[in-house]
């Protein structure tokens, strides 16, 4: 048992909303026109007709109703179907540093820290804004933070193996206070012209203090009473996007726009494939530290899509979960990959009481699973 | 004083050089190609002219008189300047994948260990292949590690840092045998077209095995006995090659091979603000650790160039060093990034005796400054 705990959360909101029901209008405004300009490819057999989406799908399939995002301009206009997205000047502020730096000081204000506090900020998102320098030192330099940064990922799990990351620093003496922050500047990332995969996720920023007990004076504070992080190798969530797309052979301008250069899931075998690992990795978890689930308050899961998260929920409580069992925010943010499971915990820890424990458990590509053990101080 | 030790190295040597004379001969010709094609608006003043790179004046400049490559194809042409990297199917092996498993081999063989006695992974490289899944995951799979891996990155210094990590995961208990991985593929990275800095980059890999001293029973081992990790930032080496480029304004095929997509550096002022920090970073460690320089037999410094190596190691002696003092590889492998101070280590370890200390120091962009006291067991 260790005695770091979490004493401070944060989420950056970004400041436009997309709907489903604009994202659909798009979309098949979108289809409408490939299908018109194409229809001689189509008709031969040549190409695929592109079928409609829509919001009923959309909501069964993943429980998604809207999702947020920091620049809308651009994403539902079907010459485009990409946000438009500024070049900001090299001694300009980065953009997920700017997401990051939002969601960090309400964290640190939770925790009742100074930047100067901060020794350690860790920067995770599924997708880094740029090589080097790390994004983390921009952040630690802009909010004033001492000691040392660094940038790290393993997609959706990036939240929990983060701050696991952090404890390690703070248990051995590396850090005393740490700041890890989870920009996911997803938009960008999402091509908006593929039915499959438009509407799945969402911008957001978390952001979590992480210290030793004898330093903090928060008011809202967890200890992370158990950590445990997974790893097994999957193709089936994947991104091809990368600096060496540039030096392949018979390059074209239309091959950075290929579906491989985004976001690229065999939806079917995840769920056949990690489900289960999740499933066992919790209870192995709970069996580790001699406790069962009814021990357990509240799951902060990943924000994957509503039927992961009911299969994960149900399969750990043996019934179906209440709202507050696993809370969901799927609905209004979508899949906000390492930050889904860290928003959950950020609004629905409070009504927590002394000695209640509740479980943040984060999965995705990788195949990547960390969960934590939190309890209440 | 810890006691988790580094049991093992590894470095991956790519089959192909490139020498000075090649390179020159090379951006000379595309020079005057271009010089020639523009010859209008250079004599105009509406374009510069571009002038001739010269093997003296990069020996000169950084002690580089050749680089090792993985793909030699392409880099030479001038009509592409780029080496010509095939796409790997999704099933098959990533090639800083590939790189790293060679190199952590010949680690494992080195500490005595199997992969299946690994269960931490860490990949550490300036520009990561590709955001998810993380590559660490494959290398972990391809060798049959357990445990989790992740990838991470702090530009130079991502091989101390990444060392410093793992040794954070081994006290705190959450690892027990952590295997950190540099593989810097940096050909497809380097703008041949520019005469600044088509000479400094090579491709590698190295890997360290990093355990307690309880479990090691390799025969070549360093204690970790001191570290010291720091990050200011700096934009004075940067690139915004990154996926938010495809969303700008405008965009062009042309966008994507700006210089700024490549390796941006304001040699000068790196040269002004980093190297009194790192003296200074060193200094303080020392002191921390009630040691004199007298008693480092070694310094194994980051590969940056000859002119900042023999500076830091000219400080820190007090006099210049002698080869052994602070070895150079810079001549066979150019600047490496993160391997390089690993490459220096892994080449100049093995006449060390029993007690005798040395420091592993990397620096570069972030700016970060890494540096670990090791001594021989």
């Amino acid at each position: 048992m260790s005695n770091v705990v979490i004493s401070g959360t944060g989420l950056l909101t970004p400041p436009h909303v997309v709907t489903n029901k604009e994202l659909v209008q798009a979309y098949n405004d979108y289809a409408d026109a490939y299908n018109a300009v194409n229809s001689e490819a189509i008709n031969s057999g040549k190409k695929d007709i592109l079928n409609h989406s829509s919001c009923k799908f959309i909501e069964k399939a993943s429980g998604i109703k809207q999702r947020y995002v920091m620049i809308k301009e651009g994403i539902l206009d079907i010459d485009r179907m990409m946000p438009l997205v500024p070049r900001r000047p090299d001694d300009g502020l980065s953009i997920t540093a700017e997401m990051s730096i939002a969601a960090a000081r309400e964290a640190l204000k939770q925790a009742n820290k100074l930047p100067e506090d901060i020794d350690l900020v860790i920067y995770g998102a599924s997708t880094s804004e740029r090589p080097w320098p790390a994004v983390a030192v921009e952040i630690q330099q802009e909010l004033g933070c001492g000691g040392y940064a660094f940038d790290m990922t393993v997609a959706c799990s990036t939240g929990t193996f983060g701050i696991s990351t952090a404890v390690d620093a703070i248990l051995s003496g590396t850090a005393t206070c740490a700041l890890i922050v989870n920009p996911e500047y997803a938009s960008p990332q999402i091509n908006y012209r593929d039915r499959d995969s438009h509407f799945i996720f969402g911008d957001v920023a978390t952001a979590c203090i992480v210290e030793k007990e004898q330093t903090c004076s928060g008011k809202n504070v967890f200890q992370i009473s158990g950590r445990k992080l997974e790893t097994h190798f999957s193709n089936n969530i994947r991104t091809n996007n990368g600096y060496l797309t540039r030096a392949e052979p018979d390059l074209t301008f239309e091959r950075f726009f290929e579906q491989d250069q985004f976001f690229i899931q065999h939806g079917r075998q995840v769920f056949k494939e990690l489900l289960p690992l999740i499933c066992s990795h919790v209870k192995n978890q709970l069996n580790k530290y001699d406790l069962n689930i009814g021990q357990i308050r509240r799951l902060w899961l990943h924000q994957a899509n509503i039927n992961m998260n009911m299969f994960v929920a149900r399969n750990l409580l043996g019934r179906d979960p209440e709202f507050l069992d696993a809370p969901v925010v799927l609905n209004e943010y979508a899949n906000t990959a390492s930050a889904g499971s860290i928003i959950a915990f950020h609004k629905y820890k409070d009504d927590f009481i002394s000695g209640e424990k509740g479980i943040l458990c984060s999965f995705g590509a990788g195949y990547s699973i960390g969960s934590l053990i939190l309890e209440k101080l």
